[in-house]
């Protein structure tokens, strides 16, 4: 990793994570963006909610690095140390900013309230001369401070608001400190339904084969959650309309193989792609589910604007409520078992004539942890996908625990019906 | 802090850590277990694969803490720089030693290979004078050193061995560098729908009042996240028995003030809670969804054996399906809106009708980022609760996203009716 002379160190404050109550995932997030944008990480130092030890840690962190990038202990109750102990190791006064506190009063008066409770005015306080990144989630901000040529930032502990200021506010102050001359351009390609090995194994020998004048320079990432693996190509000193057209080659190059596999959403979210796909088909979807429990709804609900696509759903946990509200056949249900290709079917099928959809999907599977036997062992999910009056339905058999199934399934039910919009295969 | 004088320190080893592709979940375990046993930990510290760099964390960890507990690095590739990292940092020869010899040989020959591959056989060298630590699960082999009235143990960094050496050989012999190990007891307190700040108002002069007896010697930490704040409660030095009687002491102290927040729940989750409550009071539950989407019910069924007290569910998403699936009356959609109180009476009580459950939840929002107005902004939310056949609604005025907005309101919509379930006011 080379950051153009930059390095950085991180210290993540609080007894909770010296205890081992806490993982310390925001020491890993926080690792992970540096060096992507080429900054490399060269000590980590974890202290407890204590002033000399955290002015210590910062010492030594700023004699290792240029960037001390400092995580938690910026809360408003008295065991929150960071600031105070900062402001005084660095002889810096806290100040009222301004900015600050117009955010601070914006989020109490949101949530009903009239004026800042006590504890929290210090909130708005930031030592003098400070640079306040702003916190789209809570109420303590980020701060970054220039000191003896390098730079300290800190950010509360809690992980989604340290991603919110980082992004939001830090991630350019970044570009700023470091110029523009080590810019690394990237590029996310979205999969879902094929594990990262799998993958691995039929995109290198592809890779591989590519001219090189598209090959080389493009250094490529498999970056893999529970719901799939993301590939983040990247390609640095580079302009980016350059890098945008290499990113196209590649891609194209490797469209056989991939395709089948990926999707598109700014997001990143499954989810946006089924909602943008609707739209762009013009349908509309109902959803109907036994084990995922509404998960499905909820992932499609949370992409704004789904309204124009999405009309609801029959969350059919109990068998009376399969027949009752969807209209499966109570012979099915006796017959084949409430798992099964012919229950998921009538769910995809029953919920989008009730509610009058060209889409629908059904869900049905044993989550576990009980439930379970030989012939539908816990895993087991068959995901009924309905598209213009002609449905199908696919079987899966996940690993993991309840909500590992479960989140799975979601995302499945998901992938497939996306597929089916597409006109790809769907198994 | 008072573990019998001896404190912890932990050094973590790798670029991984650093970069972050690896979550440092061997720090968090380490930590506790050694709190557990009395040893507080008092700093962290992680370095890459760099001789120097191991050398200097190690010499911090000693200048903080008696016991320096060193992962990472054991292994038997050129990148692993541990072992011989600190024998040449500390002026120790490396020497084979026989048991470890025996050891690694009889995991070859397990393995069906005949004698030690020339890059594994440092594996069974150890610095002179360290006590051997078995590995049953791997070639490295912990190892325990004395060192200017210290200890320093090291253990390879995967979790797996890590975990097998502390509990086989480790573990014991902790016990006699300490005597009698002095625990730490803790108790989580689970409460939701109440700002961090507000309780810490509100339960610090409480406390201040309570009896020495019960105040002194219990520490109080408050964890809060987007759904609600946990209190951790700390004693130090006594037995389990004695601390069980104190945290009840100080719970019962702090009842009138903490109760009507607090919920209990095994997994801290507050969904598990109302299953639980349903359960005796004999309940079943149907939901109705517009803005969560499903959300609820995802809550509710992520429970294993929620079957037994949910039934099912309407997601509610577009007025039409308000109106045919829960029977909301299009006059009053007309009149008051979709998000009103009437709207969040009439799915609440609707869906426990058409499911023929005794509990119903009925929510109706505007999660944003579009739809709000100055009437109704965006976070916007009524909550409706059937039980028993008598139904109120509530509103709510979420800050946050589109994602804040839903996940508060699905949370608030399961305190409310876990409330109702107490019996206790539940605004």
């Amino acid at each position: 990793v080379d950051g153009g002379g930059v390095r950085a160190a991180i210290v993540t404050v609080g007894n909770e994570l010296l205890f081992g109550e806490t993982v310390d995932t925001n020491a890993a997030w926080i690792g992970r963006e540096l060096v992507q944008r080429g900054i490399p990480v060269v000590r980590r130092y974890t202290v407890g909610d204590v002033d000399e030890d955290i002015a210590e840690a910062v010492d030594l962190a700023r004699g290792a690095a240029e960037l001390v990038v400092v995580t938690g202990g910026l809360g408003p109750t008295p065991d929150d140390r960071t600031k105070p102990a900062l402001a005084a190791h660095l002889g810096l006064p806290l100040i009222a900013d301004a900015t600050a506190r117009r955010d601070v009063e914006a989020r109490f008066r949101a949530a009903g309230m009239n004026g800042v409770p006590p504890l929290s005015s210090g909130q708005y306080e930031v030592p003098e001369g400070a640079r306040v990144l702003r916190n789209p989630k809570g109420t303590a901000p980020g701060l970054l401070l220039e000191s003896e040529g390098g730079w300290i930032a800190m950010f509360p502990g809690v992980p989604r608001e340290l991603k919110a200021i980082f992004s939001l506010d830090f991630a350019s102050a970044l570009d700023e400190l470091m110029g523009a001359a080590t810019a690394i351009h990237h590029r996310v390609i979205h999969t879902t339904g094929i594990f990262e090995t799998k993958l691995a194994e039929a995109l290198e020998p592809v890779i591989g084969a590519l001219p090189a004048a598209v090959r080389g320079g493009v250094d490529l990432a498999y970056l893999p959650d529970l719901l799939g693996v993301d590939l983040r190509l990247s390609i640095r000193g580079s302009s980016a309309k350059e890098a945008d057209d290499r990113f196209d080659a590649w891609s194209e190059g490797v469209a056989e193989v991939l395709d089948p596999w990926r999707f598109d959403a700014p997001s990143g979210d499954l989810a946006e792609a089924v909602v943008l796909e609707l739209r762009r088909h013009g349908a509309k979807l109902a959803v109907a589910e036994s084990c995922t429990g509404g998960w499905v709804g909820t992932r499609i609900t949370a992409v704004p604007g789904s309204s124009e696509v999405f009309q609801g759903g029959i969350i059919a946990y109990a068998n009376e409520a399969k027949v009752r509200f969807v209209g499966v056949s109570s012979e099915a249900l006796e017959r084949d078992g409430a798992v099964s290709e012919r229950v998921a079917i009538e769910l995809a099928k029953g919920v989008a004539e009730r509610f009058g959809t060209e889409a629908g999907i059904g869900v049905t599977g044993v989550a576990g942890p009980g439930g379970g036997s030989d012939e539908k062992p816990v895993g087991t999910v068959w995901i009924g996908v309905c598209l213009d009056g002609e449905t199908r339905a696919f079987l899966h058999r996940y690993p993991g625990d309840r909500g590992d199934v479960r989140a799975r399934a979601a995302q499945t039910a998901l992938a497939l019906l996306y597929r089916r919009l597409r006109g790809r295969p769907q198994d």
